[in-house]
């Protein structure tokens, strides 16, 4: 059944073309729209100059064609669920960030991967923590919201279960990539500005209203081994819930676990009335920034409003509404 | 440092006398008390003739002991996190619950232990998952939040974090204890009614107005290897925060995850404007109870405000609060 669909999706992701990537201002369309779908790259010190014009057009391509992917599943009336799910997929296939292939690399030289995913429509969700081998880190997440009686599980029991699923594991070599490893050595020089960007994320409001989220992450370049960030932690990194919103946040995670970052803007919608840009403004641009906590998060909520704060100098990151342009956009020149 | 400390402490331990274990209704004193402790041993199917005298006894009797401890801390000035770590390490060290000594099988067979800690005057917070050696995985939680720049770690990494910090380790087979074994073969029976209860947790105010909380756990019988529960995650079994309150859950860790129950009890607080006792009850016997998720909290609030609620059969559980007699309860005859 999941390898039918997995084909499916693989045959609509090849078909895709390159996409618009023109970068227009944010606007809130007062009528919902029939879905909407929001994705970030990671949040940091991503600044014009610091990349050249060939990464530059890597990145707004790879963003874009993650847009494109999720608009034709959302068209076609996928579930917001599978929709996130595979947007990420193809983020993590990409070694220009940080989850799957391009994961950093830990103090101790490894690749420690983490994954989330949420559904609104039920409060379910499914996440994996510290995985090493695992292709596909939100793959398992899935797995783990589908196919067990858990929601989070870590390491070698984590790994042994997506085997077991039949999920594609690789070698560790596979997760070598150039970037990580010189991000590695940059941050073993103190030289953090050079510290590879991408926590990969995206969020979706589908046609039936169903909200979900989903993020994953390689972690914090020279990590602990064992370091478990927000990324894996459902209210932290990732939340979803149909009658308020769905949040995917990257940035520096423990700020995010201690401030329940992804549930607390759910509940300054649900329960201090806020609408879904103010209460991210609040979190990211009010109660980080005051704890000096670099990071930003996307979300959406059941209207179909969008917000995509950061308080770094710039986060990858984009957005497509049904019938609308796609936005991408890298730096901060344009507030959201 | 530390080791004087925990010298100090031990000594305040070994000298505590047997304490009053007399039940008394929950009392809500208008005045605020210049501090006070909540504390509780898990909930879950407790209920009268599932214990017999002797057993009920030691059940209260270490209950007792454990809040005059953190009466005996409370009392001479000791901060509300030094006395949520010191009151958990003493359950910890007990085979009656499902934490450190006590800690309940996964269907491997192993013990892998959860913990967590916060300090709600700073946000400050650290927790471990999956450790199989550290005998208080609590003060290894300590340990984190103290002396790393990471609030989780997990497996192998926190074991070489807190072996190099000097913590102690133990054989594997230091956790057997004989109740939490025949749990595992009571679960692998599917006989839900036999298994081990006993996560526990400690919440306090202290004379500074500071709040703190934590919890400790050997997590779900029959758990798959790598489960991590909401014990170690803040914001969901552990919050703290001094300006609304300090929680502490146990109950089937999935559904507090899903509904971040710690920081949903500060959330409704700060933003809803509920009292703490409406917020804990609104949660606990409201969307928890909704959700078919068992299991209760326990809370304090900046206030000296306590409450305890569960909704299953029993929880066991015990508060005192500065000049007033402690209270020990272990079934639901009386509501709280």
């Amino acid at each position: 059944m999941r390898n039918f669909r997995n084909i499916f999706f693989a045959l609509i992701t090849f078909s895709l073309m390159a996409c618009n990537t023109e970068e227009q201002p944010v606007q809130q369309h007062t009528e919902k729209p029939d879905y909407a779908l929001v994705i970030h790259g990671g949040a940091g010190y991503i600044v014009q100059g610091r990349y050249d014009d060939k990464q530059e057009k890597e990145y707004i391509d790879k963003l874009s064609q993650a847009l494109s992917l999720g608009d034709s599943l959302l068209k076609i009336g996928v579930k917001a669920v599978d929709v996130v799910e595979q947007v990420v997929m193809l983020m993590e296939n990409s070694p220009l960030f940080n989850a799957g292939k391009g994961a950093v690399f830990t103090a101790a030289g490894e690749n420690e991967m983490d994954a989330s995913i949420m559904d609104g429509s039920k409060l379910n969700a499914g996440a994996v923590a510290g995985v090493k081998t695992i292709k596909n880190p939100i793959h398992a997440a899935r797995m783990v919201m589908d196919s067990s009686k858990h929601v989070l599980l870590s390491g070698e029991g984590a790994q042994q279960f997506a085997s077991a699923k039949g999920m594609e594991i690789v070698d560790p070599d596979y997760f070598y990539s150039e970037n990580a490893w010189e991000s590695l050595q940059n941050a073993l020089e103190s030289e953090k500005k050079k510290e590879k960007m991408g926590t990969v994320g995206a969020v979706a409001l589908d046609q039936y209203g169903n909200l979900a989220a989903a993020t994953s992450t390689g972690g914090m370049t020279n990590k602990m081994k064992g370091r478990i960030g927000d990324s894996p932690i459902i209210g932290a990194g990732t939340y979803a819930d149909n009658e308020s919103c769905a949040v995917s946040g990257t940035g520096h995670g423990e700020y995010f676990i201690v401030n329940a970052v992804a549930f607390h803007i759910s509940a300054l919608m649900k329960y201090k009335g806020m609408s879904l840009q103010e209460a991210a403004d609040h979190v990211v641009n009010g109660i980080l920034k005051e704890q000096d906590a670099g990071g930003g998060v996307i979300a959406v909520d059941y209207n179909g409003h969008i917000a995509m704060p950061f308080n770094t100098p710039g986060m990858f990151r984009g957005y497509i509404k049904a019938g609308d342009e796609m936005v991408v956009k890298l730096y901060g020149e344009d507030s959201d």
